[in-house]
């Protein structure tokens, strides 16, 4: 039997080997190549991804599973060779239910979407869009055929992103978040101008938040013969190896983005990177789910960097790097302005509270479009109108509304909700981890992050994908998806900063 | 026939699809990738390797090519689809009688000697290394044993860097160069003081070095969106598509030899670029062989990059880049400077006369080594007595003797004599040049070289490897490898900096 499990980890290996060198030549498309090299890159990328599935959708596999999976279910649920034969097993199954002309076609209406959907946001131009708006639901629905019988078409989607988890546990969870952030949008939108942010926005010189950045990133736990950070459209993480974590971030000179940014995405690669080694070349040696990788990114940008002992110790930083932007605020002025809460129609420049709206939103809209009880034809109307409802502002725009993210374009439906999972995820994480940790806060006033670290490893990174998201939670906080520690964080923090509490 | 032509194709597409993946990584190894990603890169590197070897020697290939062949041999030579098969033929020929385990053991090797070759040349201990280059020379006769039988060893070794090119010839040349420049060397040093080089040495800021550089490459034909520039330790060129080719360099803040080095990287990007787009994932969609690509890199760093017309229109850049470096020169002294000749211990220090003479040397005792005519103990010594003969200097020390040149620890024997090839070539290739491009002095004068890229491309780059280098010889300068250009370019050049011809 360890024979088998030996030629299966070999086969799976090689596997890992390929996706890794995909996963290499992604960061370069994004980073590093030449724009006119995008043609050879699409072939070389295609090559590479039909390998992988070949490999390992291979009958040879199947049987080795077949053969392998009485034995992994006699071992110790955790151990490494039952969580690779059992994980195995499960990406398997699901990947020969899909046959490879749908997959190609899903890849190649992608491919050809994308260009449109930048065309159509450029010239405001929803009907341009639309066609292959629905020939991506269409696809999605024949996808969802193939995993039937599901409880809802919903299901089949997730399950991709967060596996595992269905659509009504979300629901639920996504109504209970809406029903706290909804009146907490709406109490701070009476005393908006207790914060002031306009030292944001101005003159911040590249070369010095590159500086800052370093210094942070550095007390995080980057170091330079291990990770990289480079300049992209559209920042991400990725990792090219155990020991090989990159970064990206992008630039605007008139504002800090960039800073937390490079915080967000140090959350993915801490991630990445404190997955154990001996996972490495397993279909286990990465991040448990888009969920799950969302909670540390965003733990990384909001309860470490937006919170007030990080910038009683970095403030200076920031301080001396523009003197003459932030001239006359102290660490607690800096700290409320990077919390200003503003109801706004763009998803990825939202703050804290209201960016779960902006998701919640998308979420209810993708599941009446695979559910056939909203047409694409009609997606704009419905989103201007969730907008009006949940954050009270008009789009004035498709640019603004529909047409504002590039994930529908590629296909990719169903994957919008794991980043307000992510969030609710690092509240119950940091939850438990104030009871844990005691000191936390000195630590971060005095940019110790090694504990915080320690704790994520040990309860979070270290398993990669040996566990589920729901089995994970389980085991680390004694129960399910669950809104409120989110909810909590989230009043006291802006409650304190909007002066709610006591009103 | 035209089906199975087909089949032949898009199975090659994706051979090279991979091999171009495995490009890109390598690139990025030297480059980017943080140094603890060295591990993973192996094991990605390797998978890789053996995907191109599997995919490319199968039984199927093979059949498909046999069944090709009498059809390839109908059409016209020159045609893509007769030349696809013939190269694809000859290299699947050459893979399969080389065992997987041997090529296995090579790379092994390989990879285990670099490292004790490296702490060999700090140290200069040549003992620590001699077990490893005994075992190189002793895994390259098991090579040439699976291509018995050869005229003589050296032939099996050679023909994967000049392919056709055999031994004996090869010695003919570098005979007759040898001649013709141990002379050469000798009279210019009894005239040494007339160049003055020690404008070179100094401070050369890394900033402006590398605006010096953009604005030259930019010149010669370098673009933002099908190019790029990047540091490394051993500066190399590689191509990641038609359109993406990638130079790298490596600056010291005392020299110019970066300048250099871009120009020589340059030289070999271009004629990736210009090799025609019809050959794109074909196995002749590079260069013909290492001598004809180093004919085009020594061509653009010595015969356009280390010229007089050429730095009557650059020295001005150079002068304001570095105003008190080279303050008081004018073109001409600097034209002279960076044309000092002085034998020296150091190949890739070497000028442009001496650099042969290093070369030949060990074309000699790498014959030597595999012919059993020099047991690998002795290399040392021989090498410092050809040293003294041909350079007429003592070596001091192994790390800047027989230590010097990583080749040897990778396995790579039979690979030197391609850089002298390669001048032999450029020789040739200029001297016809100078006859159809009449104004080619006064075109580099005025920073103008579009006719020589357009006739490079349609004289040498756009083939690929459809022709071998003997037929490319044979087609462009009607005839084969003669140093006899080569030597009256030298001459003539270093006869007039030296004031030899009138002696």
């Amino acid at each position: 039997m360890e024979e088998t499990y030996d030629k299966l980890v070999e086969r799976l290996g090689e596997v890992q080997d390929i996706a890794a060198a995909a996963g290499v030549l992604g960061w370069d498309q994004r980073t590093k190549m030449p724009a006119a090299g995008a043609q050879a890159r699409a072939d070389q990328l295609s090559t590479l991804t039909r390998l992988v599935y070949e490999r390992f959708t291979s009958d040879e596999v199947g049987s080795m599973l077949e053969k392998l999976g009485p034995w992994g279910e006699s071992l110790e649920y955790g151990s490494v060779e039952a969580s690779v034969i059992r994980v195995a097993r499960r990406d398997y199954d699901k990947a020969r239910r899909v046959p490879i002309d749908l997959r190609a076609e899903m890849a190649r209406a992608g491919a050809l979407g994308e260009p449109v959907w930048r065309e159509a946001r450029t010239t405001s131009d929803f009907a341009l869009f639309l066609p292959h708006l629905e020939y991506a639901v269409e696809l999605k629905k024949r996808y969802i055929e193939c995993f039937q019988p599901v409880d809802e078409p919903y299901d089949a989607l997730l399950d991709d992103f967060e596996p595992g988890v269905k659509t009504a546990e979300v629901r639920a969870v996504f109504d209970e978040l809406k029903a706290g952030l909804v009146p907490l949008v709406a109490a701070i939108a009476e005393r908006v101008d207790a914060v002031d942010d306009s030292a944001l926005t101005g003159d911040f010189p590249v070369a010095q938040q590159e500086q800052v950045e370093g210094t942070i990133l550095r007390a995080f736990g980057f170091s330079d013969d291990e990770w990289r950070v480079d300049e992209t459209a559209h920042p991400f993480a990725s990792k090219g190896g155990p020991q090989d974590v990159r970064l990206t971030t992008h630039h605007r000179d008139q504002n800090l983005t960039s800073l937390f940014a490079c915080m967000h995405e140090f959350g993915h690669g801490l991630y990445e990177y404190q997955v154990d080694r001996s996972l490495y070349r397993t279909p286990l040696g990465r991040g448990a789910s888009l969920g799950v990788h969302e909670s540390q990114s965003r733990m990384w940008e909001n309860m470490v960097g937006r919170s007030l002992p990080f910038w009683e110790h970095f403030f200076p930083l920031v301080r001396d790097a523009f003197p003459a932007q932030v001239n006359g605020l102290d660490a607690e002025a800096f700290y409320r302005a990077v919390n200003r809460v503003r109801p706004s129609l763009i998803r990825i420049h939202a703050d804290e509270i209201t960016y779960n709206l902006h998701i919640i939103l998308r979420f209810e809209l993708e599941q009446d479009l695979v559910g056939d009880r909203l047409a694409p034809a009609d997606a704009s109307e419905a989103w201007d109108a969730k907008i009006e409802e949940y954050l009270g502002i008009d789009v004035p725009d498709v640019a603004d509304g529909v047409l504002q993210d590039m994930h529908w374009s590629g296909g990719a439906i169903g994957y919008f909700p794991t980043y307000a999972l992510g969030n609710v995820i690092s509240g119950q994480l940091w939850e438990r981890m104030q009871r844990e940790l005691p000191d936390l806060t000195g630590q971060m006033r005095n940019a110790e992050f090694g504990e915080l670290r320690a704790w994520l490893a040990e309860h979070v990174h270290c398993y990669g994908r040996t566990y589920m998201p729901r089995e994970l939670l389980e085991r680390e906080v004694g129960g399910g998806l669950d809104p409120q520690p989110l909810l909590r964080y989230l009043n006291e923090k802006f409650g304190a900063i909007y002066g709610l509490n006591g009103a």
